[in-house]
C-alpha cells in the first residue's frame, strides 16, 4: 500500500527513472509556515555526491503543487513532487535479462508480470526515500519542540567509518552499517495500542526503506541476555523519568517521557562493481557479471536523515491522534 | 488502533481481568472447516503452567460467537472470545500507588487519565496475545501449504535454556530470550510496496506483543558488518532459489520464494519477586517493593507460538491481497 | 468491511440466529460514565412488539465485555454483545430452496458459495442494527450537547401512519416509509474533505441499514427543481446562521452551524405473508409461496432510532477528528 | 480524508487555482494499456464551454507522472496530474470579505482558521472532480465488460432541459437537475457487508461531488410509498434475473446481476450573477452583491460523466476485492 498514517497520512508515488517522485500529505494542519527552502538541508543530507555515496548527484528541487497558499499550509492535502533529471537508463538494460542478486529485479518482474519499470529498480529504488524526507520535514515542523537526531554509529562493524568505507570503495564492494536515532521532549502516552505501539509504527516505516534489515529499541537484542532486575528502568519521579533507559523511552508500546532510542541495521548495497554471478533468463544459465552504473559503497551514510524523517512522520501522527484523547 | 490488516483484518479487544478477551476477523473466506478443537494445540503452547511460565493456568476455551455455521466459516466476521476465569485482582491493588518499573502502569495511567483497568495490566497484558493465537490458527488454515515454525534459540544469552531459566527462578528474577521463526513454501511476490513490505507488516505485528524489543530478518544485524559481495544471495535458477539466504527470503520487501527467516529479541518479564525500587505517587518518594502475584521467569517461552501466529496473520493477508493481482 | 470510522471506529459481527451479535468500539475516549441501563431506551425503541413490527420480541440485554471498569470507559476497545435468544430457525428451512424476492438469500448464497448462515438472513439481517444502536448510545454521550432526533414522517406515502400500517397488516403485506433526522448544536466545520463530507459519511452508514434505498440532505431532491437564487441560504450573522436551510446544515461537505437535516426512504419489508412467486433451485421452476415466520408490516417504524444512532456515530468521529485541527 | 477505496485506492489533491490537481491510484493492476489520449473523451464531457456551463474552458491535459512504462500500467501507484492554466484569481478577491451563500467560503474559513486557499473555492472547487474523471477512466478499463452510462434526466424539474437552462441563463440564475446512472454486465455478489454495501460506497463517493444533495437506488424514494408485494422483484431464473428492478440491481447491499440503477439530485450552482445578499465580516452587516466571474447555469450538465467515474471507481474496487473470495 502506498499510504501510511491515520491523521498525518502520507501517500507516495514515483519511480527512479519516471517523470516525478512525490508525496501527498493528508491531515497536515493548516497554518504551518512553509517555504521550498525548508526542505534544503534534509534533502542535501540524503543526496549523493559524498565519498561512499553514488556520484549520481540529483538536484532535488521540491515543488509544492497543492495544499500551500501565501507561505502557509492550507489544511488541504499538501503534495510535494521532485522531477527526475539525472537518469542514465541505458545502464540498466542488462537487468532485464540477468536478475541482480540482493535486488528487487526478480521479485518485481514476477509480481507485476513483467510490466514493472525496471530502470533503476523503478518503484523499489532507494530514490523513493526522497518522498519520506519531504514528509519528514513537515513532520518535524509539527512536532516542535520534539527534537530528533540520527547518526551512523558504525560501518562494516567498524566505528572508524571512513576507513571501512575506503576499504569497500577500493574493492568495488559495498558495506553495511548501524544507524541510531534519538528523539527527546516527547510527552508521556503517545502510541495507540493494541496494534499501533510506537515500536510497531516506527518499525513499519523503517522497513519500507529498502536496505534496512533489523531494528531494536532501547537495549534491544541485548535485552534478550539480561535479567529483569537489570533491564527494568526504575521510575524516579512523578514525570516518569527513569534511572536507566533500557526501554528506549517506550513502555507498553507508549512513549514514557524518556528519550526515544532505536537502532537499525543497514545491509550493504546490492549493486557492486565487483564480479558476481546470478541466473540469466536469457541463457538459462548462471552468468558472471558486474553491475554497471553509479553505486553507493555505503548506503547507511544516507540513512540517518531518513530515520529522522520516518520518526517525525510516526510521531506527528501520534501527536495529532493524542490531541483528541486528552 | 485495535484493528490490523487489509483483507484478513483482525480487531482485538479485552483486558486481563475483564469478562472476556476476543478477536473479530473480517475478510476470512467462507468454507474453511473449523472446530473449536482446532485451537487447542496453539493455545496450549502459549499457556502457562510450565517451568518458567506463570503458575496461573487459564483454561482458555475458545467460543466462536459469529461467522461460523455447520462446521465452516460463513464469510461474515468470525468472532472468537475467551472468558477470563482465573483472576486474582487483589494482587494488583498496590500498582495503583507504585508504578512497576518496565510496565505500562505509569503510561497507561497518564494516557487514560486514571480510567484504565490497571488489574493485571488491563489491555496491556500479555494475556491479549491469546487473541493473536486464535487469529493465527485461522491464518494457518488459509495458508496451507505454507508451513511456519518458531523456536526459542536462547535464554539469557545461553543456548542451554533450562539452565538459564532455572537460575532466574532461583533468584526470583526473570530472563529474556531470542526466538526464531521460519516459514517455507511461500510463493514469490507477496508483500505490498511502498509501505507494506513483508518486513514492515511482520514487524508491526511483532511489536504489538508487549515484550518484544528487537527484530531482524535474514542476517539482520550481522548484515551491517558484511560486504555486499558476501551478503548478496546469488540466484541459481528460474524459480528464484538462492545459494545463500542472507535476505531471509525477502527482496525489495517481497517474498522471494526462499525460506522466510526472522528473529526477535524478547526482554525479561518486568514482574519479578526480587526487590526493586520505584516512585510512589502516594508518598512522593522512591519505595522498595517486590511485585506480588504469579510471574513468568521467561516469557520468551511463550513467544514461539505467538510469532507463528503473527506470521500467519501477516502472510494470510498478503496471500489474499495477491490473489487479485495475478 | 465490518469496520467503519477513523477515530471512533466500530466493528460489528454476528448473525441473526448465531450465538451473539456485537460491536467493538475503538477510539472511545476514557472516562465516559456508562451503565448497561444506558442502552435501555434506544434498544426498546428499536425492538419489535409494537403494531406493525414483528411479534418476535427479543429481550435485548447488552453485555459489556471489554473497555469498561468501575462505571467508566477505560479508553481501550469497548465491546458490547447481545445474545440471541428468541430464534425459531425451522421457519427458515424453505429459503434454502426458494430464494425470497427482495432478500439477500440469492446473492449471499452466490457470494459465499453456499456457506452463509441463511437462518433469518444471517449477517444480512436487520437484527444487526442492534450493534449500531449500541454504538450510537456511546456516540450520543460523546457528542453532548449535540442533540439528535428522528421521526417517521409517513408510511406508504400517507402521513396517517397508523392507517397505512393497518391496511398493510390486513393484507398480509408490508409498507415503506420516510424517516427524517435532525441534529442541532453542531459547531461549524465538522467533516473531512475531499471524500469524507458529512453527507458521504452519513449516507455510507445509512446504506448499511438493509432497507434504506434513498437519502437526501436539506431540500434534497427538491433542490433539483430550484433556481440558485431560491436555494442559496443567505448568511445572516457572524456565526454562519442562515435565513433558510436548503443546505440541511451542510456547506461544502462541512457542517455550517445550522440544523443538520436529512431524510431516508425505507422500502417495504421483503418478507410478507401474502402469496408471491420466485425461482426455486430445487424444481428449477417458478414457485408460488408465502414467507412463513414473524414479519414487520412497516420496518420504517424501527428506523428513527437507527438513524439517530448512525448520525451519532458519524458525528462523534467528526468531533474527535476536529479536536486535533483546532 | 483525501483517500478512498481498499484495493483500487485513490488519493486526490489540489486546489482550483493552485499549480496542479492530481490523483494517485494505488492498487491498479499491472499491464493495463494506457495512453494520455484515453482520458480525452471523458475530460471533454466534463469540461465547460457548452451552453449552460462556465465559459472557463480549461485545456485539461493529463500528465502521467508515475506508475506507467512503455504504454502500460506498472502495478506501482499511478499518478495523473493536471496543471491549472486558465485562472483569473482577481475575480475572487471579494469572497474574502463576503461569504457567498451556498458556498464553502464560510465553513472553510472557519475550519482552517483563515489559511484555506479561497480562490475559486480552493480544494472545495468542483474542479477537483477532474481527478475523479481520471480515476474513472482507469476504473472503466479494469471493469471491462461492465458498461456504465449516465444521463441528465431533467433540469429544474423540466425534461426539456435546454428550455430550463435557457430560462436560468436569461435570469443570471442557475438551475438544478436529476442525473441517472446505469451499469450492466455486473456479476452477482459484488459489495462488502456490513458497512460497504454497494449503495454505501457509491453514495460515499457521490456526496464527495460538491453539488449532489440526494441519491436513490432503484425505485428509491418511490419505494417508501409502495407495498412489499409491489416492490419485491421476483427472481425468474437461476442467474438471479428479476421480473422487475425496484431494487436497482442491489439486494442485501450486493449486486444481484440485474442492471445497477441510481439517480442523484444536483442542486443549482451557488454562484449566480443575480443579486443576492449575505453577511460581510468587513462591515458586520448584510450586504447586497452579485458573484463575479464565470458561472455554470446548470452544473448538472457536467455530472453524468462524473457519476460514471465514481461508479467505475466503486465497482473496480469491488471487483478487485471479489477476486480473492472466489
Amino acid at each position: 500500500m502506498n499510504t501510511f498514517g491515520r491523521i498525518f497520512r502520507i501517500s507516495v508515488f514515483g519511480e527512479s527513472h519516471g517523470p516525478m517522485i512525490g508525496v501527498a500529505i493528508d491531515g497536515c494542519p493548516a497554518g504551518i509556515p512553509l517555504q521550498t527552502g525548508d526542505f534544503h538541508t534534509d534533502i542535501e543530507r540524503r543526496s549523493g555526491g559524498k565519498p561512499g555515496t553514488t556520484p549520481r548527484k540529483e538536484e532535488d528541487i521540491p515543488e509544492i503543487i497543492s495544499g500551500w497558499f501565501n507561505g502557509f499550509t492550507t489544511g488541504s492535502p499538501l503534495c510535494i513532487v521532485f522531477s527526475n533529471r539525472n537518469t542514465q537508463s541505458s545502464d540498466y538494460e542488462e537487468i532485464r535479462k540477468t536478475f541482480r542478486p540482493g535486488h528487487s529485479d526478480f521479485v518485481a518482474w514476477k509480481k507485476f508480470g513483467g510490466y514493472n519499470d525496471y530502470r533503476g529498480a523503478g518503484h523499489f529504488s532507494g530514490r523513493l526515500t526522497i518522498a519520506l524526507i519531504a514528509a519528514g520535514v513537515i513532520g518535524k515542523k509539527i512536532l516542535n519542540p520534539v527534537s530528533i537526531q540520527a547518526v551512523l554509529l558504525s560501518a562494516g562493524g567498524n566505528s572508524d567509518i571512513e576507513e571501512a568505507i575506503g576499504r569497500a570503495l577500493n574493492e568495488g564492494d559495498s558495506i553495511g552499517g548501524i544507524v541510531e536515532c534519538k528523539a527527546s521532549n516527547i510527552p508521556v502516552g503517545w502510541g495507540e495500542p493494541f496494534f499501533d505501539s510506537v515500536e510497531s509504527v516506527i518499525s513499519h516505516l523503517a522497513f519500507s526503506v529498502p536496505a534496512i534489515k533489523g531494528i531494536e529499541f532501547g537495549s534491544g537484542f541485548l535485552a534478550a541476555k539480561m535479567y529483569g532486575s537489570e533491564h527494568n528502568d526504575a521510575i524516579i519521579d512523578e514525570t516518569g523519568r527513569t534511572a536507566t533507559n533500557n526501554a528506549g523511552g517506550i513502555s507498553g508500546g507508549l512513549t514514557n517521557g524518556n528519550e526515544l532510542v532505536f537502532r537499525v541495521a543497514v545491509k550493504p548495497a546490492s549493486s557492486i562493481s565487483k564480479k558476481q554471478s546470478s541466473y540469466s533468463i536469457e541463457s538459462g544459465k548462471i552468468k558472471e557479471f558486474s553491475v554497471k552504473g553509479r553505486h553507493d559503497a555505503c548506503i547507511a551514510l544516507r540513512v540517518p536523515v531518513i530515520l529522522e524523517a520516518i520518526t517525525a512522520i510516526a510521531l506527528a501522527d501520534f501527536m495529532l491522534l493524542e490531541k483528541y484523547a486528552g
